[in-house]
């Protein structure tokens, strides 16, 4: 009955990411990293037989949540438990020598939370490359541009991918930032001091370093922070939550503009291969997918909450008022920007265009844009400036007033302006002129393949990235 | 590798939480929906044989999550998948007549919150009492009151236990009148219309109309929204999640000053029976509990922002935006408040005072306390007003800095006085002035009597609040 | 240079609002408190002359700011500073007496918070009594109602008005009960003891009570908190910001749905008398009032972070850290919701449905939704169940797709049954039940009717409502 | 009765940080920019007379908002009244030619936003300077350090100083990387195509990415976004309120332990020169700025709300429901930071240590944290492990009691240590060890010196920084 796992998780969340978050990846990121200490300990001079850390090394696969939770029940210490369960089974008891629990969690969290970052990256870049294709794959498409959602001039509908990929590509940057200047708590003792390492090596300030330099190359990263009290400072947990955020932008916008577009079935996010729409209404293609990923936008903001909650509030040296909060919000946040992307990357996979209905939108409201134009080919043909705005503008409002009343269902302005006398301007000119306003996407084109190209070079970086498909969703 | 447990679930929540939210408690509660949908139907004159609901009724207890989901996988549809397993288990096809998904799930996660909420209740309930005893019991305890956090004027332990209950005591009732007027959404079909209802009734408003009307006594609720679209308003569930940040107020407070009074060691949340400090360090008496309990508060906030994001996010008559975000804030802020009051409850069940060290403080503030006091005497015993003043004063901030610097240890205030010839007050004329403001409580105790008998007058609406005790705590 | 006005006020809150809020109409309401205490103090025993009160009386209409902010400068004590000019004025010195400031400033904000909440009541309610008119207006306009984005059933505008509107009026009634249910702090000295009121009474606790009794008939309202301590739980303030983020909900998504009906030119919010559309785009009629209805509920969100964080941050017997946080966020929000429902209401008396345009709306998906009736009716009429469904299904998808390819551009699935001899249904037959199913709008009509009932009978305690109308909005 | 102030600029913010926001400021920058404008257009072959240029730049500086409001009140567009405004005064009318108001608005708004964030990081540096000069001057001075808010291990007070300045210094750097990457819009017309200005050049796109090169020189920086819409992505506006959250980490956590540092008296912000405290209360000093900049911080995670719903809610090309929000959280958030900084180096300016209770503090705790080292050399000097272990424990455990209990004030561990045969240990060789321990502060002097070295250097590329001094705070 009481088996409740994880929804995030276990609905939404790539395997990959389920192992950093996992109990067992844990374990083993912790026992590796003891392992690590254990062998720089060693080579920095104590004394520390080398059986002891071949013993370890052996059964360091060895995990039995079960055991350690039992463990846990008697001491009721988390970090004690895991000690114990690993020595007895190395049948040694050399493991977190000098370091006190926090020495040992806070980097393995951080660890965590790099692993997790960079799958996070992989996915992020993935779904640029995917952006990119489908943005030069409609680059030439011309659709109406809507703001204030409603139609404004033309642009393509590549632009209009590009235009949420440049948003996502600025985030991706950021990200990238973020990883690259990652530091860990490193090893510092219960109050940041250092005086139990300091302590264990005699007093040698050099050797206390050197260890925890050893400690920076195990986990891969390149700064420690200098003078961090008994966990570091919580403001980076909010950095990696702030930039999911910031992820989430250009998707989620996309994903709303997608919905809205499916609205007037300009386009869709598809149906998975076998999908069909419900037996009932054959018609009706939902964008679910869409909607989830909006969904996932509004989890992470959540959880940003609570990380801003947590940054500015260490009390002295520290405490643990933070634990429970990042027990959720840490591996949570992962999920939820994990399960988006790959959201993100299905509905690109899938999505699917309607040529034919665009096309009839760009001629319902094409000859409103083409005004400008006319007004300055019917001063060409000689009409007087003023007299010839005022015949257009009393043309495009009535056409407007028609077409919403119901008098006509076919935007007729080009008709009306033909036989305006004002004007001077014929059907076949006044045709032309259409033909060349609808087609007016300015350099929309041209940005498009400079998004492209930034993409595509920008991506080399993470080459990882080129062949990453996601699985099957939900 | 890959079972990740919901945390705030599995290591904080109470049993009767987690039975709400399980999955198998979810089914057992659509399972009676749609048996209780059936009687009605057939008591409105339905052509439903009664063996079926027999047959239902029969097998409604065997719940085989397992062969639900691997329906699921298949029709990829959560309702049908739940519904073909019940009717195949009970060998008839009966049930979800007339009805869509919607208004089964809205309705039963709907009961789900109800039923959740009175949990919730009787805690907080069990909360006001337990702090009613505790506050009755050290009502006249002086203590050092303080703002800004630096001593201000006397005061009693209880009356600030109170001070923190009837913060609580306020969100209680705010607790109960949400609870009072929740309406649910009823049988309205797919947009709201009723339209399917009413076709299966042949166009009878009034059966349709009994039909939910039987269905709102089977929920145990009062009322029914009357115009909904395909979802309830989730401004409803915001109301929810707002109603736990409220609560989590008062003990929030009351925590943070448990951890600043642990601090000078006034007060400690006390240990659980046989547990000791570290070994390495015996005397350090660590405010876990208040701690998490605070961090309880925090995470409530976080689900606050996703509530509060889908509230007026509804387009046209709804959308499923809201359904990971809803399968995410929904159980897990209902885990959150359930394991900030049950750690609420033991803090108070364990808490200790320490009162010789809180006579300490008050002898070294205390002084300062009654400078008015010593003025008003001075001035009947002839002293002029203004050279009385200089005088208090002078005094009073000399004894403050030498405090400070080391000059003195103990607040010597009352000699100074005494050997000023401007006060012509005597040692002991103003030693008993001292112990007279050190008591000035004023009405605390009094009003620690009110906040009682309120507490206790309110709760016996709540009889299982009285008999309420939190399970052990990590 | 430097004269920054707060935006919101300047820009969108009514003039009631901001004279709740102004710097002179907080200072006659405190002055206007402070001679209500002197009246009581006078009743109650204490020996103030009549001559005094009415001295004050007389001056209290002079409100000169800098010459407080003048004073305010020299004693770096805001309080002292109005009391001093307040006392100047009457030349007597008799009010304040036996107060700590947090007895003044604490009832005074909370009776502007009073105030202002029964300024939004008014407006809340006016704004339900304008949404029940325009619901009865087009409650039997049939529209396409959709789920996810995409047709679904149709319904009325009517009802959709009115769904929005329910969510509204379970909001109002929730600001009611705050209403009613909201304590003032009281009188209660620095730390809550009320000592210092008990000494100025000679230690006669009764007088204490009356003196309170009659402050609270001067603020208006029912109840004082009993044991606070310098403050009153600022989960009060918490409770007012969350009640304007349930109000903004109904709103906040009608607007939603009113920009994308003006997507589809199916409605739009109008135009303010004399406006016109952009003169290089006549057509575009943007939905500008929605767009910030919408940024109004946004703005909300952020206040209530703000307003969360203090709930449950009191150290002790209260600190300030409260106060600038408590200066931003309690005005602020109140011009946020005072310009959200002013706004709506524009929009409400403003807003266009262009009937034509549903109407071929309508057309184009109608026939879809028809296809169970003609399932059932080709059942009667001897068709194969089995046959028929999958008839009915071909050609359902297949005009779906010939719509979205452009091979057609209007739905003509009737034809396409009509010709289909597995049917057995003739065009007239179909075209019949194509007219049934279009306007099954099942009880929307019928909820709509309650919901105006509910609404005006509710509004008769509010009888300001009825008569309320907003200015000009920008 | 209406004139009401944005609290934060009026009685918070810095002269510098209201002229980038003020009104004239804003109009300011509007003027050079279109200036800029009109140089490049005449440089790139449009028909631009000198003199034209000429008469703006010289009427540039007379700034009339009167005038422009009254425009405003006519036209009903805000753009276009500041337009007819400096043509008039010039003249001519040659601005905003081939610009749509996006084009002006959206890079002046984020010219504002990289001046404002330059303000903020000077002073940022300084306040790491500031930090660094009082780490240093305390690196050596003992504190006991606590973790969970109780005594845990020695450290000193300049290395806790060092420890929230890393904090913060992170997050400088990661605002220095912000406003190194910030891309502006630039011109890009109503939908991103650049339409009108390819028109406008003749179908040049060379000249229209020269027009735009030329801008971003005016401006200042690096790069333009290439794909926009309407607006440029608000993810960028959430990622500068997001960096002042970050910003706010390391000074918040300062502020809220100096708080409970003066609850001890161990330390306290100090006063203003001439400052004193209450008459009333003479020993009371408030940490009045410590709580305000913990509000500042609150403030700003609410304006990071309003920021992160804006980030991903784009529709389209964009819509404007986010203006009314960046109305209020983009000029109100610089205003907190900015209130937020100086407060933080007005703190750092007048804080006060007490070196004598802190000393007693050390007394007090200081032997608890020696009994590793006595268990040492008790075993050195003979005694069995596990019978000093013993002994010790009992000590230790007893001495807590009975400090608690008020049995003994002052901590006699090492009397009765000493009194204890198993463990052979003298008075004097206790007392000595007692010595040594208290002063194991580990590195954190080292720390200190490394934490300044590097805030000395990276503050050189701000030379500003060491200058700036705040005003003077309320």
């Amino acid at each position: 009955m009481e088996n409740i796992p994880n929804v995030l998780a276990t609905r939404y969340a790539s395997k990959p990411m389920k192992a950093v978050w996992s109990a067992e990846g844990r374990i083993a990121l912790e026992r590796d990293y003891w392992i690590a200490v254990l062998r720089a300990q060693k080579d920095l001079g104590l004394d520390i037989p080398q059986e002891a850390i071949d013993a370890y090394e052996r059964v360091k696969g060895t995990i039995n949540l079960d055991s350690i939770n039992e463990r846990e029940a008697i001491t009721r210490h988390d970090v004690k438990a895991r000690i114990e369960e690993f020595c007895d089974l190395a049948g040694y008891e050399h493991i977190h020598k000098g370091l006190t629990s926090r020495d040992l969690t806070e980097n393995v969290e951080q660890l965590q939370i790099i692993q997790a970052l960079e799958v996070v990256r992989t996915k992020a870049v993935a779904a640029l490359l995917k952006l990119a294709e489908r943005a030069e794959q409609w680059k030439d498409l011309v659709i109406t541009a809507r703001t204030h959602n409603v139609p404004a001039q033309p642009t393509t509908f590549g632009k209009r991918l590009a235009m949420f990929g440049e948003d996502l590509l600025c985030a991706v940057r950021e990200l990238d930032r973020i990883i690259d200047n990652y530091p860990v708590r490193g090893l510092k003792g219960p109050v940041g001091t250092q005086m139990d390492l300091l302590t264990l090596f005699g007093g040698d300030a050099e050797k206390v370093a050197a260890l925890e330099e050893r400690i920076l190359d195990h986990l891969g990263v390149g700064a420690a922070l200098d003078t961090v009290g008994q966990v570091y400072p919580r403001g980076l947990d909010f950095e990696v939550v702030s930039v999911f955020v910031r992820l989430a932008s250009g998707p989620s916008s996309f994903a709303k503009t997608l919905r809205i577009m499916a609205g007037h079935e300009l386009a869709s996010e598809g149906f998975a291969k076998g999908q069909v729409g419900s037996s009932a209404m054959p018609h009706k293609m939902n964008s679910r997918s869409c909607e989830r990923l909006n969904g996932f936008a509004v989890i992470l903001k959540g959880y940003l909450t609570m990380a801003g909650e947590l940054a500015g509030d260490q009390w002295n040296e520290g405490d643990v008022s933070c634990s429970v909060v990042r027990r959720v919000f840490l591996p949570d946040s992962f999920f939820a920007i994990d399960g988006l992307i790959d959201t993100f990357l299905t509905i690109l996979n899938q999505m699917e265009v309607y040529p034919a209905v665009i096309d009839q939108e760009n001629q319902r409201y094409g000859p409103f844009l083409a005004t400008t134009t006319v007004l300055m080919e019917a001063v060409k043909a000689g009409a007087g400036r003023e007299e010839a705005h005022e015949a257009i503008k009393e043309h495009a409002v009535q056409t407007v007033r028609d077409l919403r009343s119901g008098l006509i269902s076919a935007n007729d302005l080009v008709e009306r302006l033909a036989g305006d006398a004002r004007l001077g301007l014929s059907l076949e000119q006044l045709s032309e002129m259409m033909g060349r306003a609808q087609a007016m996407t300015g350099l929309a084109s041209a940005q498009v393949d400079k998004f492209c190209a930034t993409v595509r070079e920008e991506s080399q970086n993470f080459p990882a990235a080129a062949d990453y498909t996601p699985g099957a969703i939900l």
